[in-house]
């Protein structure tokens, strides 16, 4: 098994989104919730005290800490498209994931993986040479990417000796095409459809399209991430909801494994 | 001998002080006279691809390659004076030091030593709590920091196991308290007064102050770091004059202690 | 009687502290209970959008319109000494200014007024060579300066010709020096608090210090501003109660007058 | 003829494109050899000091200032792809231009024309409501727009009322569609090379493209603009040579056009 992949169905999301002075999510509230947090680095959100307070925040409820880069955009909080030269893009990434690990040695945890953010994870998979030059950076750190299903991507991880961690999201549409429909577009994430939505992709490994059509997602029983939006207006009932779904999840998995072992 | 320590008198200059398209000192021809590079961490100049040309150039000329943090001040470069918090100061040094360290490590460079920029530097010497908090977050690296002599700081650093590593200027004038004072209200520093300086440094252990007195520095036969300031005018030609004389004063130093070593 | 000076009592309050995708108070909902917003112009706060969007708010509810320039810093909102060359500063408000009035001006709405912002205010009041710039930039603009009771900044207006704005504040305390305490060091201003002191200042140009002490404002019946801080907890209430109480006392003013008017 | 439009042959050149410590052109040797100055307003380039000394430049040298807006983009110098929201962009375009004006306003000098920069013209030519949303801002100003032939925008100038201003440019190459070459694939301009376009442009109308075919530019007798890159390395030579011919131009023109009033 790969080292630093998920063991078991797990949670992840974005925190320390803020800026001086200003908020994003509920960050504490949501921490018990989760596994892992997505910590941004002071590009698209964050800045060096915030990233410390959440560094903090996960040491106090035992979540694992990871990087969250993103293009260098505050007022456009990283979604919007920027033209990045890719050695411009490998010395960003560097700059931000190393600033973040710089901080988790300072406090004795672990940097568990990193997740490019917004625009820049759409930008690496409309530009290769984007996506090379981020994973070339990410493979310094020798952790797992997290990302949604691609193959490419995933092929180059493996090249690179980089382990990829594939993850899905339950509180946005996916299109037809298997791609995800931005949050304004997609219909309203009430808790009892992340909850629904958390049960089919783990135990069936099937997600339903914004054109009602059924599909599956291809994690083919490996464990893999859920990512939940800390910025959604219900995101602490949605966590309540998948933290279910996914302890659920775990649960049947571990028992079919005790099965198996045990039929061995 | 405190690892990381000069064991022989040797020059220190900032780098990577550009921002985007602009350009401060002459780096390139800079490199091959000068020993140890302060390279700028983006907050009070540089950026993430200045950062990564720098530490390429470092490599190619053989020069050691450590931090220059500062304040987040690109608008004043670093030399006005900002309020920071102490917490917030803390996070910002292992920030900026962080991000650096990963690009060295992605370049397979070590991180030589840490050096605060600036009004950074003059804030930790007026107060003692940033002090305190920079120095906090430099001990997470286990690098030597360097500084002007100060007992206060040089006792600090040995509490925390931070190696303090002196250092002196030869193109700005000290002033009786043994203070340094700003290039604007300094003697021009030519390239002879600059050699002349390094020899009675290194040599002697003395200066002579702004009122013409003479004055020890007090590095009692330690080897010492002379900082050039990369942005005068006649740089180059200083770093010339320099390096001769501090080449020189490394010649004496070794033939003495290759006498006292015959003759014990 | 000076042109564009407050001819009653009235209320304002610093709008469009956001950055981005950040918020700050409840700008829209405050709107309808105050006369006057200070709208932030991206140095400490705001931004292009939010600066535009605040401004036709103001005009949605008759809101009058007026700049609230502050230092550069939007990790401190402001709120932290940062040393600037009187200069720059000089520069730096005409810039901020400027741009607001660019957009009134698009929008067919008056510049009623200017208000530094926080530790710009604090800096003007601690150095005369800052005041004198800060003035000297925004005499440009032919419209009232806002600030505290100020002996000598209200001389220094008058000789540059800038009308002078009185105003006091409700939902923090005062030293008995008649200095501004600030928030985190003051009792907290319960609704009931706001609208005392608003009362007490409007009817009796008194106030109760942090000693318990009873003072004069010294504003001698000219009307005066009643700031609210609009990133207070509670500070719809805050408003609706010091609405109250300035509707009073501008009612009890307007028939002194009338009386008075009739006696002649 | 429509106010504020060039009466004859003309330079313009960008001019205040430092930030903070750090420089680009020779401003100030620049100077004495221009009509018109493009301002950068601290978005690409610029800063509220830089700003201001520009202006006063311009002033010493009886050169005409207009704003020279673009986008947020310090680290790109305005010339990476930004995605720009239109509602945003209009907002941007206001609060550059605006600043620059109030600082017009101190120094009693007027606002002369806006030309957008770099990357923000080329967004214009690419979108149409980018286009329309700069347009509409600088409709607000009320002078020309300076910008290289386009009928599009000529139009949409001529419907909101805005003077456009046709200028070209001799230090960089033209493709055979018309379109500029950026300054690293064109051949480099030598000064006698950016006279010669000079003076074939203003003499005849005509240019030559990189595939050395004759072109016309089509400004059919009508005075336009010279744009000279400040940052070229040889910008200072250029300038004279351009100087001479466009002196020489608005000569013949002259004696043209004192002929055609003689003989009518």
């Amino acid at each position: 098994m790969t080292c630093g992949l998920a063991r078991k169905y797990e949670i992840n999301s974005d925190m320390g989104e803020g800026f001086g002075r200003w908020k994003m999510g509920p960050d504490e509230e949501l921490m018990p919730l989760i596994d892992v947090a997505n910590i941004a680095c002071g590009f698209h959100a964050g800045d060096p005290s915030i990233m410390l307070k959440t560094i903090r925040l996960c040491k106090k409820y035992g979540v694992r800490a990871g990087a969250h880069p993103g293009l260098q955009d505050l007022f456009g909080f990283g979604r919007r498209k920027i033209e990045v030269d890719t050695g411009d893009m490998y010395a960003m990434i560097l700059y931000q994931v190393g600033s973040l690990k710089s901080m988790l040695d300072a406090e004795g945890v672990e940097l568990s993986h990193i997740k490019p953010h917004g625009e820049l994870f759409f930008y690496m998979q409309r530009d290769k040479g984007i996506m090379e030059a981020v994973l070339k950076a990410c493979a310094t750190f020798k952790v797992p990417v997290y990302a949604s299903h691609n193959p490419e991507q995933e092929a180059m991880c493996n090249e690179m000796g980089i382990p990829f961690q594939g993850e899905m999201y339950v509180d946005v549409d996916y299109s037809p095409e298997g791609k995800l429909v931005p949050v304004a577009q997609s219909q309203i994430a009430t808790p009892e459809l992340c909850h629904q939505r958390a049960l089919d992709a783990t135990m069936e490994d099937t997600g339903i399209d914004n054109n009602g059509t059924k599909f599956k997602f291809g994690f083919e029983g490996k464990p893999f991430s859920i990512c939940l939006h800390s910025d959604a207006p219900t995101v602490l009932e949605n966590a309540k909801e998948v933290r279910r779904a996914v302890d659920k999840a775990n649960q049947v998995k571990f028992i079919m494994e005790m099965t198996q072992a045990t039929h061995n």
